[in-house]
């Protein structure tokens, strides 16, 4: 027998699965969503599980950890001999020889994340890349029995000066093949009188029977770690709906290059990527299609839709997938390449030349996305391998080339990406802060899911810690017991360490533990052979453990803070000035950063904190920008190719940066005569 | 149960049919070839089949005559009461209601047609549309990290002044995402040293590894009856091969009527036919493709090619799909809209607009054609709904508007299709020949297949009949017992019979036959009320039975003259002249027509014989034209626009003429000088 039989526990999923397979492969197999932050190359030990051994007659196996393949050195570092004597096991690790039960944790669990990216649409033009057309036309005779394109041509010629639609001896793309083939029905739906939707002036991408002012069009961000998609209707300018989902890449690894790993190391795995982010963002477009249902409405058709709108007296919008004319996406280089399939191996080695840098556009039918199938997907363009189309929508939204004051714009995701620039010049780069901010690589990182710390207080003189979790507005000292059943710790949480343990004294200026602290939350794990200190003791959590910040996790922050703060400053150094007059910061994970931290802490430069202004998901606003404003588009192509995309790791004095940057504060405590940032009220009462 | 078993004989091909199907939709599932010239309708006779009676147990059915739904009228038109009797049917009537065997007879078979249909290469100038450019690319560095697209556009910009490609702030089409995916390896295969092929200079279809001068294309012309293909290396402008097939279409109705009706009357009709045309393009790709492998190689990829070609010597060109970098085709309206998947029910219905009169550039995977991706296939522009890109075609490669003889050109096919032009004017317009030239239509009319009565000579004092049939050169007098086993009389056949009759005194000119005739040949047929004249016996048949022509079919001939013949005179009507200066005859049919016969039946307007010439498949040649030079291309869209179109059926005269151009020979006998057609040694010896 070639095959054994995988369950998973408790969500009961089961599988025949090739043996060989390692448990997390079975997992992506099945489809039981195991945490794995470095894409199973068993660097992040997040997706242990726990194996059952003994005969279960209700699932027909008889699991043993047996049935696996042997203990690997590397699992000890993520699993203490304690868990190993219980039957943890790292999945990415454990390959299946036969019948087993497992069951997944719940801190192992990749949890749906909370996010806060809602995009923004500017106060933009209604300009839109896609326009509609009204026409009455004459109907064919004996003395005018032209074709039924030609006839539509000529009326768009004719009544509304559309010159550069089909009178080009090449012909070449007045009309789409899908519209052809529905254009003699449509023509005669309602005698002779249509809707034609125009693509740049140039092609017809649609027609519609009857007069349809209406047009509708999606932006999508798609982030490593996020993707966010609005629907808009275009002659409004009104934001109908907005959808969140996690990245369902995240699956073969939490940042980019462990996903071009992924595909470096698997034939099909770019395809399967592809395909994963096609299939979601299809999902997205259903469930944005039916917020404008009645409701109980399963399906429509072109007919039915008509049919409905008419019978609900145009209350519901009744919009099906060919109604969506025009969809603009924005995205890191890398998700770019893996959402268009194009091998992004080149953009992870130096000296990272993209595939393709200007922005495309691309027939929706080609690409598989579920709208109108002769619309034009436009993806924004990339400013170099390593600064992508996610920043070039941050330029195009916040538009620093319109200003004169410098500004300084932070967009930390996954990977950190930096643009110093006003209406003179635009330097850009991006800065390996490793995923550390989104809870990777720090022994209780999570993500903003449910149950995750995101944001810490720590009593100077009781070392005592309050905290607030995801979806609960209850600091931890108001709270019920049993309230804040907490998990881990996400992003804005680690924010927050660094700071609150410097400022209550428990780590000195290099990061480190200080020497003879006396505290009750202090302590040396013999099994971890590391410093920490207690954040959470084991009854306030979910997960039975006592959550903690090792040594180790704070020198990962440390990492990650002063990789943005080195990248600002060689920013600010190649363009000749000490100060910057505005910093932005940009991703869902800038709404919740206190400025005030960011500056003790020393991850940005010196700066009013008043100053320091969080701007959201700017990336999807530009998104949004440039969906309804055809201008904006043509801005986002010219500052793609302006912005000067500055390589950090070629700067000579990097290193040197960099090493100075770990140190917190950096430099001297930049502001002394600051108040304690929590209200006296929330830090010592009870 | 629902279905019942249906067993053909002799190919012995079965299937499970849903029970209600009549038998000919039972073998178009099944596979089984069964004549069909007028799509089921019970119109043309040609699909009868014997049903057995008993129990075969080696089959495992019991088939009965009365597991058929029952006896209609309109099958007694074809079906004697002694046929009927011994079980005949036609397979379009009989509905299946229980298990069958049944035998398709040799004439109902559809047979594979011999064509002579080959397309001319005519003396144009190689300027195609698709060019390839050699770069040697510097790779990217730290001070140059472009992307790879922007690398290889600015080559091509600096070596060779392409502007036009992705300098345009849209950034269009200046690259196909195909071609994006296969470029970052494509780039470092051979050394950022790559050939790159573009698009009408501004759309890159195509990147190959290396040095690879060599360019490729096919030409199609997709006719009613046939389909031609070939397969041209453009950059030497040489044919190397040409495929034929039967239309596979032909299964849903000889002509083009038939084909429409089968849309209207079927939901999956015209996507039916559609998959069937393009399943048959691809399968004459391959074979043409395969012509230029080693013999006994199965199969190529990309990398596999390479080597073969280099093991060979370059001896085998081993083209792959991919290499395939530019198609044309041509067809008439009907098979344009169908191939195109466009309704083409309106083109059939008075004032005949078709859907797109103009030429159309459409990515090959988009049509599902099996060449290069991202090359486009150039569909030749339609003049009007009665006048397709077949004519397109001819006219582009006859050039008529480049000389000052006026000439009229006759395209024969299932359609009539007339030009009448010189340099200061074109008229076209098309005449409803009916398929009669086709075999259809006429009692023992066939396609032009091995058996066919291909021509005919009659003495005029014994009325004895000699005849050639397809495939073999010897005349039925000089041939040994047996040996020309006829099975019917194709069109060519068809035109002498008219001439030949009249020429022997056995009709008059008005068609009928003689009064008091006394010919050992000459019978009245008591089954199908019908004089007939025998031209072979039943001994001299492969079908058993006297192969006859009726007073029936004569009549049907003459309309089919008559109609070209109308047509004609019309259009010089039109124009104003008497006279023409030439007459040419496109098709494969054109090529077996007798000059002094088609005079002397009346069918095409007095001329010199010597300057009624043959052209052959004018329209392949003006798809391989069109193919090989750009100009040529622009000069198709430029006839398409500028041709008039007549509508005959719209001119007063119209009727009268017609009425006219029945008699045989038109008004009076052109060319009584004439010699014998045959010569006397053939008639008068054994």
């Amino acid at each position: 027998m070639e095959t054994a039989t995988v369950i998973f526990q408790p969500s009961g999923l089961r599988g025949k699965i090739s043996r060989g397979r390692t448990i997390l492969e079975a997992a992506r197999e099945i489809g039981e969503n195991i945490e794995s932050l470095c894409g199973g190359k068993g660097a992040c030990g997040k997706c242990r599980v726990l194996v059952a051994e003994g005969r279960y007659p209700k699932y027909g196996v008889e699991s043993s950890r047996n049935h696996l393949s042997g203990w690997q050195e590397l699992e000890a570092r993520f699993i203490t001999p304690k868990m190993q004597k219980e039957g943890y096991r790292l999945a990415c690790c454990a390959a299946i020889q036969d019948d087993i039960l497992t069951f997944v944790p719940e801190e192992s669990r990749a949890a749906k994340q909370i996010v806060s990216k809602r995009p923004r649409l500017l106060a933009v033009d209604y300009d839109p890349v896609v326009k509609k057309y009204y026409l009455i036309l004459d109907p064919p005779s004996r003395s005018d029995s032209r074709g039924d394109l030609e006839r539509v041509l000529s009326a768009l010629r004719v009544q509304y000066g559309l010159k550069d639609l089909g009178c080009d001896i090449d012909m070449l793309h007045s009309c789409d093949i899908d519209v052809l083939r529905s254009l003699p029905v449509r023509l005669r739906q309602q005698n002779w009188q249509v809707t034609v939707s125009v693509w740049m002036d140039r092609e017809i991408i649609r027609i519609q029977a009857g007069r349809m002012p209406n047009s509708f069009g999606i932006a999508v961000d798609i982030g490593t770690t996020t993707v966010v998609a609005s629907l808009v209707q275009l002659n409004s300018m009104r934001i109908l709906d907005t959808q969140y989902i996690i990245n369902p890449q995240v699956r073969y690894g939490e940042d980019v290059i462990a996903r071009v790993n992924y595909h470096a190391q698997n034939k099909e795995g770019l395809q399967q990527m592809s395909m994963d982010i096609v299939a979601a963002l299809n999902r997205m477009i259903t469930a944005l299609l039916k917020t404008t249902w009645p409701q109980g409405t399963d399906n429509f058709d072109y007919d039915e839709a008509q049919a409905q709108r008419l019978k609900t007296g145009e209350k519901y919008l009744c919009l099906i997938p060919e109604d969506i004319e025009d969809v603009t996406i924005v995205g890191n280089t890398i998700m770019h390449h893996i959402f268009l399939k194009l091998d992004p191996r080149h953009v992870a080695l130096a000296p990272f030349p993209p595939v393709v840098q200007k922005s495309l556009n691309i027939k929706a039918g080609n690409l598989g996305i579920n709208i109108c199938p002769s619309a034009y997907v436009h993806i924004l363009p990339n400013e170099a391998g390593f600064v992508g189309a996610d920043n070039v929508a941050v330029l195009t939204a916040e538009a620093p080339y319109k200003s004169d004051q410098i500004q300084l714009i932070i967009d930390i995701g996954t990977n950190g990406e930096l643009v110093l620039g006003n209406r003179e010049r635009l330097l850009s780069t991006s800065c390996a802060t490793g995923p550390a901010f989104e809870g990777a690589e720090i022994t209780f990182g999570m993500r903003a899911a449910a149950g995750a710390i995101e944001r810490i207080a720590i009593d100077p003189e009781t070392h005592e810690v309050i905290y607030k979790v995801v979806e609960n507005d209850t600091w931890s000292n108001y709270a019920k017991t049993g309230e804040l059943k907490t998990r881990g710790i996400c992003g804005s949480g680690i924010m927050d360490i660094l700071a609150e343990l410097y400022r209550a004294g428990i780590i000195n200026k290099s990061g480190a533990f200080r020497k003879n602290l006396n505290s009750p939350r202090y302590r040396f794990n013999p099994e971890t052979r590391q410093h920490e200190f207690v954040v959470a003791w084991a009854a306030e959590t979910a997960i039975g453990r006592d959550i903690t910040i090792t040594q180790k996790d704070i020198r990962q922050i440390q990492l990650a803070k002063a990789a943005i703060y080195t990248g600002c400053k060689l920013l600010m150094h190649e363009w000749g000035t000490d100060r910057v007059d505005v910093i932005k910061i940009a991703g869902g994970f800038g709404l919740h950063i206190d400025p005030v931290k960011a500056l003790i802490m020393g991850m940005v430069p010196d700066c009013d904190p008043a100053r320091i202004i969080p701007i959201g998901n700017a990336a999807g606003t530009g998104a949004l920008a440039t969906l309804v404003n055809r201008g904006k588009r043509a801005e986002s192509d010219w500052v793609a190719r302006m912005v000067e995309s500055v390589d950090l790791a070629s700067l000579k004095d990097f290193k040197a940066e960099f090493i100075e940057a770990l140190h917190i504060p950096h430099k001297k405590d930049p502001f002394p005569h600051l108040e304690p940032i929590l209200p006296a009220e929330i830090l010592f009462q009870k």
